[in-house]
Formats: structure tokens, C-alpha cells, sequence
């Protein structure tokens, strides 16, 4: 099913979609019996790009990772779930890079092309007998179809796996993009949050990569918030391999613009399930805060109301519990004028001028019991803006964590 | 029941402890059917100080008695549960002043000396009905036993009324500090989170007492985390009618020191019944961060861990998962050395050098399932240090917060 729009078409599919990209994902034996191990090639050396986590403490293929990217390019990328290699000292190190090193002699690529990320527990040694028994199998498992398994050994506590693609025409070819991501917690917008990989076929040197990619991250995973934490492991890695045969995509034209949109498609789609799968998630609410000092303002004051457990609960509860929602903005730091705040929730005006709009809360009460609730802030102040989006708090959220370990 | 400690004694008692303290709580209308109006009056014009809310949203009884306070004494305290009186604009105004002018009139005192707070539901109109009629009935209840009354008036979600006092000697002279306070939700590490009133016949100029609150202040109530909200009507009043006959605390001398911590003594026992009653609660964390660059950064770091969602459900499900704590320090802002940080669960060592001490997690799982679990994160940078008290997040809180309109 192919979805045409103006300039981009949504397809189906995922990193195996653009052109000369083949994956795998496997049970190799670090979770007790799920997927666990993905492998994404490029059949030649790609640009590269990435963003990590701005948590002080970095898992170790976050720090291998680190140094990788810096060339720009690569070819490979393996993913184990199950287990973060996270807090693991020196050992954690060594583990991530015989990662690497174990697919790059596998797959015959130097293993300064292997990226390396990990999803999962914290703090545990990953098992690396399970590891080096799942390289080969991964390896044999390549495929240009293998985009839905890849994606979905690199979940945890997701109840779906996440992939999305889109096309769109440069200059008389066509590229494609697509991208696979895991949730479900720890999501804040804060840096590249979560995992995420991005395949692209076109033709694009590292720079570019980095500009268009951080666009697309700021404007997407940057955007969403599940529960506030963020993650010692969040990696978003982007390749392109050029094999789509555009024009190389080198200054910031036209074509460079609709690049960087069509991968802010991807991201976005990505994002937003990555919010509907927030863990033990039953409803999403999207937030425009406007009118604010300046757009830092602007996301400080969505930040805190996304972040907010009470307003999460009300959202859970499908209150419009307005009044949640103005003590968040209130302590957010965000300038405010009490006297001049307006607040719509699902299209309908509950606050005006900081008071209650109306005393009848019928209309938001059933906007609030939507699948997706639109909320919006109006500071009135300047033109400061900033949207995002949010799952709810509730009772399998608990569940899922409180559990985790054993 | 009376624990004789070295300075202070503990005793068994509230507000009305204290000599000359009268108080009472009743049920005026506000809620279905509990109690939801308590007063507070000293028989003559006492010292008075507050801490108020630093949320930009204030509740209207926080902008009156903000007003009030600035001439440093006050009579009596007026207070309703079920309804915050905030975003509700200039009729909220009204209202929280003509609750001080009613009480003012029928008690026999000036307006101008009687404190107003709310707490409850925000954005609805305060059902002023309903105060007119308490107002009487609540001044004819008032009695020197009253206190357990009144600090039962003052829950809105709590599951039990919270009452403290102490005893010191200060000179020859008996002073007794009396306090109540409520919870639960909305309780987060910032200014006098919640609403406490304190009362002793200490003899303290206004000056002094304002110090001595703030100091008692800083190392409780804004110790305390139950859920990273701060709400907009937080208020905390302390009231010194100087009828124990002391030598006036006019120096900060050993005197002073040993009133401002006898208060610190009230207070802390009052927080951290707040926190074993934080909505839905059913295990307490202490947390102290030490060795951190600075008390700031210690700060910084304890309040990620102790708002984290998901350091806060592995407290819910008794699980040792350390890995969620360093990676709540790490995203904190806190520095942080990676491999120097060491951490204790329940006096067990869990991570030296931010790995794992130990693959063997039993004695810590043990320690975790405790009704209060001890968490020391040392950083091995300098001597900054904080100490806090936090709730777990468990599903009764959602329970609580997501029906909370309904």
C-alpha cells in the first residue's frame, strides 16, 4: 500500500527498504527466548551519521560508537537487546568492541565499520557466549527482506516493533528512506532518546548526514516524552549509501530541504509510536504550547507538563483536569502571565485568561477520552512555540517497571 | 507517651500543644462529606512567618496571605480542603479575603491578622456558601484539644491526618512547637511544598522566626519528593504567641539554635509522614547523595533519583535495579566521573566504581523490600551532600490521580 503525498510517498517497510540494504534480527540467547540480535548492512561503505545520549554515564557501545562515527562512514551496524552493556567497566568495553570486531571478520569489513548499540538491563555483563554464537546466525540471516525481524530484536519492553519509509524524488531519482526504532521507556525529549537506525539510499556526504539528521531528531524523538528518564544506551545511527544515484546532496538546496524533510517523515512517524507504545501506554497527548517568550520557553513549559504524573494520570483517567496542567506550566520556569493563559484540550476552551472557561467540562471530558488528545497552551506573551508529544500514566506502567528484573 | 531525648522531647500532639493554641475542624460543605474546614487561632497576636509556593501560578488564599504575612504577626489561620481556590481569578480573590474578614469579624480580631489557605480541586469557584455557614460552626468548635481535628480538615488525598510536637527547654523556660500538615500529591523538593501550619508559645520576634522556618524548612519538607509536581498553593505558616515566657530569641545565639532545631525536628517528622503517605504509597526511599562537587550538585543529583518514574517503580516492586539510579545521577546535571561512583541499597554494596560490586543481588533484593530502603550514591568528587525522603510509584497512585475529577 503506497500512500502518495505531495512530495513524499509513506511505504511500507523499513531499513531494508532503500536500495542495497539487507538485515537480520535472531534469537542468539540473551533474552530467554525473543529476538535479540540485529544485524543492518549496507552493501557498500555509507556516510554516517549519529546522535547519542546526553547522559553523563554512556554505556560502553555508546562510547565505542562514539569513536566509530567520527570517520563518517561505515557499513555495518549490530544491535543486541536484552541487555545494555551499561555500568560495565572495562569488560563492558571490550565486549562492545569484539562486537564489532567479530561481525566486521564476518561479514569480511574492516571492523572500524561496525557500529555497535545495546538495549536493556543495566549493569549485567552481557553474556557474550550467546553473543559470538549469534554472529554468524545474524550474518546467514541477511536479507533484503529482513527489515521486520531487525526490528523487532531490538525491542524490550515494547509491545510492537516500530519501522516506517518514505520516498520521495531528487532531482530525477528516487530515494528512499527507512528507519526501525525500540521504546518504550526512558523516553524524554532530551538528545536522540531511544534507539533508532535510519537507512537511506541517497547520495549524501557525513556533514550533510549530520545536519539533516540532527534536524530531523530535534524536531521528532527531541519532541516526545514517556516517563521523563533518559537512557545510558540512546543511539540514532543514519547511513546512506548513495546507491539511489540522486545528484549528491552537498549544499542546503531545494533538494537538500526535501531530504531533510522526507527523514523528519521517518522520525516523526517513528517517534509518535514509540509514544503510543510508551510503556503500558493507553492514550497519546500531543501539546502546542504558544505564545510563549521564546521557543526554549516554550519547550520548558511542555517539557513540564509532558513529564507532569499528574497531568499523565488525568490523561490516563481521561480528566480534563485543566488545573494540572497550569501548576506544571506555572513551576516549568517558563515566563507566565497567570491572568493571560488560554488552554484548549481537544479543541475545546477550558481555560481563558487563567480561569475556567466554562464550569461545564462535558465537551473536554469526551476530547479527553480520545485515543489521541490534542492539548494547547497559549502563554500569550510573544511568539515562542514548541510541540510534543506524550503518552499517559497508568497501571500497566507500573506493572511493566516495577517488575523489570525479575 | 513521651520519649525524653537529649535537648528535645517528642511529644504526642499538634497545633494545639503549644500553650494558648485553640483549634478546631468540621464539615462545612466544601467536600461530600468529611471534614474540610480548620481553624487555627493563638489567644493573643503572635510572631508569624510563611513560606509560600514557587510555582508562577499561585492560588488566590497564597496571594492574600502573602499580603497579610508582610507585618510579621497574625491571629488566627483559616483553612478549607476540597477546593485550592486557584484559577479562579478576581472571584477567587474575593473569596480567600472574605474568609479572612468572616473569621476576622465573628472571632473579635482585624482581618488584617487572620491567614487564609486552600487546598483541593483547582479552577473551580469556591463554594462560598458553604464557608459562610462553616465559619460559625467552626469558631464554636474551637477548643484547646482541637488539633487532631484540624489537621483531619486539612486532607484532601492523605490516607491519615499528620500531627508532631516537641518539647525543649530554652532557658529555664518550657517551649512547645505544635504542627499538622497534609499531603500527598503534588510534593516535590522545592520551597514549602505542601501545606503545614506550626505553632509554639515560644517568645521570637518575627524576624527570627522567619529565619528559624526557613532553615527548618529547607532540610524537610524540601527534602522530600512524592511525585515531582509542585503544586500552586503550597503555603507553610508559623505562628509564636511567646507565652512559654522564655528570654526573647532576638540573637542567634545557643538559645536560638536550639529553638530553630527543635522546629527542624517538627518539620521533619511532618515531611516524612508525608512521604510514607505519599498517594498511594507503600515503601519509603531514603536517599543520600554525598561526595558530590558541591550541596548543589548533591541536590541535583538526589532529586533525578528521587522523581525518576523508574527508579521509583523498582522501589514499588522491591528491586535492586541500580542501573536505573546511575542513570537517573547521570542525566541529573550533577558532574559525575563515570567509573568512581559507589552505591549502597539497604547498607548492601551494590556498585563500586560504577559497576557492579557484586553479581549476587540477594542481600540487596532483601534490604529493597523493606517499608524504608536506605540508598547511599557516594560520587568520590568532593564533600557536598543531600538527603532526601521519597514515595514509590505504585498503582494506587494512578488509582488515586487518574479518578481524582470523577
Amino acid at each position: 500500500m503506497v500512500v502518495r503525498a505531495a512530495e513524499t510517498s509513506i511505504i511500507e517497510g523499513g531499513v531494508t527498504s532503500p536500495q542495497g540494504f539487507r538485515a537480520a534480527g535472531v534469537h542468539c540467547g540473551v533474552k530467554a527466548s525473543k529476538r535479540d540480535l540485529a544485524l543492518v548492512t549496507s552493501e557498500r561503505l555509507a556516510s554516517a551519521a549519529a546522535l547519542f545520549t546526553t547522559n553523563a554515564i554512556k554505556a560502553a557501545p555508546v562510547l565505542v560508537s562514539q569513536e566509530k562515527i567520527q570517520s563518517g562512514v561505515a557499513q555495518a551496524i549490530l544491535v543486541n537487546s536484552g541487555n545494555a552493556n551499561a555500568c560495565t567497566g572495562t569488560q563492558g568495553l571490550s565486549d562492545a568492541r569484539e562486537m564489532t570486531a567479530l561481525a566486521g571478520l564476518q561479514l569480511g569489513i574492516a571492523e572500524e565499520f561496525v557500529l555497535v548499540a545495546s538495549t536493556g538491563v543495566i549493569g549485567v555483563p552481557l553474556p557474550m557466549g550467546a553473543v559470538r554464537k549469534g554472529v554468524p546466525e545474524v550474518i546467514r540471516a541477511l536479507g533484503p527482506q529482513g527489515g521486520a525481524d531487525a526490528a523487532d530484536a531490538i525491542v524490550t519492553t515494547d509491545a510492537f516493533p516500530k519501522t516506517a519509509a518514505v520516498q520521495v524524488e531528487l532531482g530525477g531519482a528516487l530515494v528512499t528512506i527507512g528507519g526501525m526504532a525500540k521504546g518504550a521507556g526512558m523516553i524524554h525529549p532530551n538528545m536522540a532518546t531511544t534507539l533508532c537506525i535510519l537507512t537511506t539510499d541517497a547520495l549524501i556526504p557525513p556533514h550533510q548526514l549530520r545536519w539533516a539528521l540532527r534536524w530531523a531528531i530535534d524536531r521528532s524523538f527531541n519532541c516526545i516524552s514517556v516517563d521523563g528518564d533518559t537512557s545510558t544506551n540512546d543511539t540514532v545511527f543514519c547511513l546512506a549509501n548513495g546507491l539511489a544515484g540522486n545528484a549528491p546532496l552537498v549544499d542546503h538546496n531545494q533538494a537538500f530541504d526535501k531530504f531533510t524533510g522526507a527523514l523528519g517523515e521517518v522520525t516523526t512517524a517513528l517517534a509518535k509510536m514509540v509514544v503510543r507504545d510508551g510503556e503500558g501506554a493507553s492514550r497519546v497527548g500531543s501539546l502546542l504550547v504558544r505564545g510563549a517568550r521564546s521557543s526554549d520557553d516554550a519547550k520548558r513549559a511542555a517539557t513540564a507538563v509532558m513529564t507532569s504524573p499528574l497531568v499523565k494520570t488525568a490523561l490516563c483517567g481521561g480528566e480534563p483536569n485543566w488545573g494540572r496542567i497550569l501548576a506544571a506550566v506555572g513551576r516549568s520556569g517558563a515566563e507566565v502571565n497567570p491572568g493571560a493563559i488560554d488552554v484548549w484540550i481537544g479543541g475545546v476552551l477550558v481555560v481563558r485568561n487563567g480561569t475556567a472557561a466554562s464550569p461545564d467540562l462535558s465537551a473536554a471530558a469526551s476530547a479527553m477520552r480520545a485515543p489521541e488528545v490534542e492539548i494547547i497552551v497559549d502563554l500569550h506573551l510573544s511568539d515562542g512555540m514548541f510541540t510534543g508529544w506524550f503518552s499517559d500514566l497508568n497501571e500497566n506502567y507500573v506493572r511493566v517497571n516495577a517488575g523489570y528484573l525479575t
